[in-house]
């Protein structure tokens, strides 16, 4: 069960990015455009600049986020994803004894498929057990560890990667554990950043347009039909 | 005259940065070390880690500054530092018919210098408003401003990539006006953050080596020389 | 007179990109496919690829210029492209009593502004002289040149952050002169990669979309009025 | 067994840097630079700067390996440096009912273990064909896939990036097979690029200096040792 915290973030990042935006085509200085915007202005400002997709000054409002419940499937995707920090849980370090599992839905719905899923698993804690009695480091016994094997990680985007990362992974053709977590993610940023993250979500969603050609879910034309009726 | 405010910053950045790299080599979540951890065992952390330039866990905090008072020689070599994201005002949208100006102190100090200078951007402004009276859009007119010219921005970095900024900036051989910049950002995130940027400063303070060769400025040597004595 | 050079390229641009993007999907190793692709396999593969802007193979490919006759006005903006690198000749090392400039074209097509911009011209180059005379480092009188000054730099950039770079600066919207150099630079490359930068350009060249919402420069819907007709 | 390929990289490589790093202190223009310098003037200043570790210019040149025969232990460590392009073999579309994989030197050496181990990944095997029978997609069967499994990847990185890659992962403190590829992958540049990548290595052997505290594994004491010797 994957579990996402939003541990800190920029404070008032609403706030921030009108502010910043403002600076741009205006005499006034940072300080001052900040205490004098009222919230009608940065409401209007972040909406514009959300549905142009004008996002550079998204870069100045940064999100950490406490990760848990994901298998290194989902993290050695994660981590390709460039601008952002990471800070993972080390399997050199950290010893795996009773290491936790993530079952792909499609195997936990085949009864057959789950028991011989669990009993590997069973056999490779003992394989990771003997290994370690048999003096072998942490870090060579991990060679056998399974992709699906539990891991932590704190994250660190600012919005404009967060967005970035909301297109490419909140797409219907992304693999179905990061997308599962990029949903928990985008639903704790709109917690605290409504208006900006207002139109965030797959690229079809948030552009209109879907990057996909012939290998399209289909879902953007739908939702042109459902325009369109 | 540089100004500069600290607008926003990761909450808790110490607390933050140490949960980071604990997370890394314990069975724990993020959520539960950013909670459990005490303030004495967060300084002792941050302490280590910051003697030891184990930096990438700096990462996840950022801070905003509003800059003002700063010439257009100073942003020009600003920006080139890419692990930052700023907003600058435009020369092409905002007029800049008084535009105020930045004299550097070799040029202030001399009665005929500081003469020449004011009487060179009197003349510069004048242009500038002739120009847009004879119909050249300000995106152009602004090609006769001198670099002097004064600018705003607002700068988002996170620690690490502060870090680095300091080791280059405030070193004696980076040029006065941005070195007088970085140490007046340092001053601002030392006062929310003074065991994280505790060494942060030039490579020589920081490192205790300094990587200029035989352009060094001699700070370095006569470091040791006294550490020596 | 801006001057583009292309001065090295990873070779084989086309080909590696292939390689690279069939190694995703295939059993086999780089050095194999590298090898093995036909040049008819090459072409489909990196046409779908330019179609679909699934740009991260494009990385793999870098391209290195060379360029003169631009102002500081130009490097100001070109630096802000963060996923690219730059070697710019200094104002701080070299000396510019005699600077070359840039004149705009709305003021080199007015006789009584172009006049005056020259003049100007030469007022700045007699105040440098004079600064310089008077004992001021160059570092400081480059404070009295104005952003026409001309300066060279070199830029490293692979074919992602190119097609990027592309998307915004060969927009109507963007600023006459860097819009000229990126013409210049897309017609460089189009020489060694043609498949690659087939469809490369303003965003809405590449895309079919404008992301300048109220601000579009009309050029697109004009593109999709000439294609229903 | 780790195999290395240079597949293409940047031609000309120390002339470029020497190019490039000569063109900011210079009046003349790079294409001019490039053609005009004499290899004992590159061979100088490329010298120089490698051993002042002045390294934006080496940015100028990029570097495209294709590598086999390591384990996705070793890639998730790999795709962690972010100043870099990766394709990898996707398990989600590559299916790997006869996988190959990489057992750890601490592993093979001890018999029982060995075969223990090789077991293991027999039983896997079996795993992994009996839920693609039973209709498990590949993306999801892949789950149960060991770390030690063998992986396939393009990398390309510019020669500064490199750099930074070789004091990490040379360094005796690194992950064993991480260490392994990079020294293959320094062999690989140092044939190409000898001047440039002279000190390369470890950041003891290149700057002199271990960042790793009081966890150093000694090669560097003992290396001045030897020198006072």
């Amino acid at each position: 069960m994957i579990k996402v915290t939003l541990l800190e973030h920029t404070p008032n990042p609403e706030r921030v990015v009108a502010m910043a935006a403002r600076l741009c085509y205006s005499p006034s200085g940072a300080e001052e455009l900040k205490e004098k915007m009222s919230d009608e202005q940065i409401e209007k400002l972040v909406k514009k600049l959300a549905e142009m997709g004008h996002a550079s000054t998204f870069e100045h409002v940064s999100f950490t986020f406490g990760i848990e419940g994901i298998s290194r499937v989902l993290t050695h995707q994660l981590v390709r994803h460039r601008l952002a920090s990471y800070s993972q849980q080390s399997q050199r370090y950290v010893a795996a004894h009773d290491f936790e599992y993530i079952v792909p839905p499609s195997i936990a719905e085949k009864p057959e498929a789950k028991a011989k899923f669990e009993e590997l698993m069973k056999t490779i804690r003992e394989a990771y057990d003997e290994f370690t009695e048999l003096g072998v480091p942490k870090e060579d016994a991990r060679y056998v560890l399974a992709n699906a094997t539990e891991t932590k990680i704190v994250v660190t985007m600012n919005a404009r990667s967060l967005m970035h990362f909301f297109n490419l992974r909140c797409c219907n053709r992304a693999q179905w554990e990061i997308r599962a977590l990029a949903y928990k993610m985008l639903a704790e940023v709109k917690k605290v950043a409504p208006l900006l993250f207002k139109n965030a979500g797959a690229s079809c969603v948030q552009t209109g347009a879907c990057p996909e050609g012939n290998m399209t879910c289909g879902k953007f034309n739908e939702m042109i039909r459902m325009r369109e009726e």
